[in-house]
């Protein structure tokens, strides 16, 4: 591997790299974990700025901004400044204190690079796969930018996929991944499915979305997928049926999200969704499975209504490693965005 | 500049300091941008104690400690611990757990130097006026301190605020620095407008205070600034008259206020400014200005209510490089108070 | 004193420490003091999770990080995610969103050692006094750990009054201790006075516990404090009777406890409580103790409940230089730990 650096201004989408530039911030992340460059972002400060809740992606950043010589702050919904404005040429005379168009240019303005999380408000399904509301929030960035989570991105999570897969093995060509769709409480966003197919695809995996019929990928979603297919060689499948999706499979990759036909009717989403409470991934999901087939699931996860204890107790399970990955990958990242 | 140190033990007033002091200051931030000293302050630590809100303090602090090389805790009003007493003599049977008498050495013994914010409270103008309640703080307080926005002062805004005029090469002796009330919903403090009069009166500027009649500043307030002006040879005058105000002003500088005269009544207070709502700073303000009048703010700022967004968003406005010397003019003081 | 290090895995209860651990930790304490080493710690990470409120505790363990040139991360119930859930085999479709299960090893993954805090929930007195939840968490972890407070144990807190105590020249033989409770509107865990009653009495002290009969600590507590001492050379003594604990006292150590015997009944417990308001240390108390006599809490303190401010404000108390000892003691496990 030739450690010529690769150059990046902004972290977005796992779709907008090469195959090079994965691998080498897969590589890169391994490196960092082996070698460590305590001194190698020394004064540099990346902002952290949460429009949403975090654990896992504001301790990990943290972290690897610590162990790289850096450092970061926090602004995040639990501060006691009231929510920032988003909307256009609104008349501020109610709660919101500050505009998005000053708060961003400033956190920016104090950092070398910046995250933004800022998830799916589930209004307006096309504004959503189109990233709107992120997109509005970058354009006011001039620094090098992190996509932390937006409605339709999460490529700081599939890149640790990624590793995750790499990491156990999995076949890239053959292994077969199957994303499937779980029962949980609330209706939530289409970032993970939709980018953790792209990730797959893109891996040149034999992908199966398990879901039930009223849970379908959107058109949009779905052709960009298979567009990516075309070039990798991978294949997409799609299935309400466990058995069939489950055979020799490698991987169960399992998460919830929202009926995308019933995205602007929420009541009868919810009542939709509630039929399919027996979708809680448990040990027979994986019987006709490869026997060394993986549980995989970004976290976080509610145990007994998304999958099993048992499922996650069990060696099958590595949502532990693959969270660990979102540490060594965002490494990766920030010291090819600021070295 | 004879980078011989100067001498401070505590950021607490722009008044307070020398004109060679404030040049150093403001040299130094330049110096550091240009030059970064990502060692300075290795293993040295900032306290930072919000009894109120913060965005920009709080993270330009923090970015400023890493850049340093060192860095800070956080404590706010945000945090689960209850709110702290400051009263004397309580008997401390109700909400809060903790008083400022033991808080504040603590958190002191912890850091190198502490920063504190402590806005007022507004029931008493001559306690605001005199900083009551914020000496009581730092009384407890034997490590340098920084004054981060008291009833009455922001210094840290204030030296900011010079560097960008600075920075815009607005004149010194003659520019004229137009400083405006606005309508907002809330009654606000007399800390920025009063401290950023001292800064321009201290630069030797011509200042013009535009207000309605209500919202004149206090008499203690204008006379230190007139104290000041008869020895920087700046000039001070006061109208209600928007037009008198902005004829050949190099500088509108806005902000909401509380009406002085109606201190002790807030009701009353909120009558009076609810018939101002017009006072919102809109592109004809600047119609008799200088051409290359520019608008400041100290942020956050309501658009469509305190300035219009075509304001914001037009090239006079200068609120982000403003708000971007926060962080340099902190790094000076940060280096000055603790290398 | 030979530097060779001592082998410590966690830091987790006073008890658990060798003399020799107990004297390198103090010293180690000392010289960090005196010779600060920002470059001990480069690039590493403590992960800081608080299932309950802190405000020394967190600014001190992040002050201890940069000062060793690391950094550290806190995760706290003030975050806007969910409440982290600890019930094992629940089905998770309430509130929390994440199981401790996953959330521990994940902030342990990004960690190099990780604090804990969990205080007792008081429903069951055995449980608390075995530390079954708190060690239930620790299972989770497999880096260095340490003991914010837990049910049972506050082990930080025990390791700095034992420096304050040296600090103070307060003998360790004959010196005389007397723990005492005190009134406090709200039921309290015996965390501090178990493990303080066990620093005293490891450091050979003549202890008398001072409370009304109601507070006695319960018999697991009162024995393994029995059998410690009989290793020591320690006193141990109780009453109710303030004249006859206070006799030639070198410490008053203040705290409030719940009534070991209404643990189950905590609506009887406060009808009990609510008889001993006047169990507020005043300046009185100190009538019969030594003249140099000390006042000693770990706060937070309620003023003119707990104690009078006449005694917070007097030289007796040192409570002060006691917190600050937080940070020394604690740098020195960071050090011990990591290093």
């Amino acid at each position: 591997m030739d450690w010529q650096k690769i150059n990046m201004n902004y972290f977005n989408d796992i779709t907008e790299l090469s195959p090079n530039e994965i691998n080498f911030l897969l590589e890169l992340s391994e490196r960092l974990e082996l070698n460590p460059e305590p001194n190698a972002l020394k004064g540099k400060v990346l902002g952290l700025l949460f429009l949403n809740p975090s654990l896992r992606t504001m301790t990990s950043f943290q972290s690897a901004m610590i162990r790289l010589g850096g450092g970061s702050f926090v602004v995040s919904p639990d501060m006691s400044i009231h929510g920032l404005e988003t909307k256009d040429d609104v008349i501020m005379d109610g709660k919101s204190a500050e505009h998005i168009k000053e708060a961003i240019p400033v956190i920016s303005s104090y950092s070398d690079a910046i995250g933004i999380r800022s998830f799916a408000n589930m209004n307006n399904m096309n504004d959503d796969i189109e990233d709107k509301e992120y997109k509005k929030l970058t354009k006011l960035v001039d620094k090098p930018y992190i996509n932390m989570e937006s409605a339709i991105r999460h490529p700081c999570q599939n890149l640790a996929d990624w590793k995750t897969l790499n990491d156990f093995d999995v076949p890239k060509q053959n292994g077969k991944f199957v994303l499937s769709w779980a029962y949980h409480p609330r209706a939530l966003p289409l970032a993970v499915p939709a980018s953790t197919l792209n990730m797959a695809v893109l891996r040149g995996m034999h992908v199966t979305i398990l879901r039930p019929d009223e849970f379908q990928l959107p058109e949009a979603i779905m052709n960009k997928a298979r567009l990516i297919a075309s070039d990798t060689g991978a294949k997409i499948e799609e299935t309400s049926d466990m058995n069939e999706a489950m055979f020799d499979a490698n991987i169960l990759y399992a998460k919830s999200w929202i009926s995308p036909s019933h995205y602007e009717n929420l009541e009868e989403e919810t009542e939709i969704r509630s039929k399919y409470k027996n979708w809680c991934i448990s040990d027979e999901w994986f019987e006709s499975a490869e026997k060394s087939c993986r549980f995989m699931h970004c976290l976080p996860i509610r145990r007994g209504v998304v999958a099993d204890h048992s499922v996650l107790d069990s060696a099958r399970s590595i949502v532990i490693p693959e969270a660990k990955n979102r540490l060594l990958v965002q490494m990766a990242i920030l010291h090819t965005l600021l070295k």
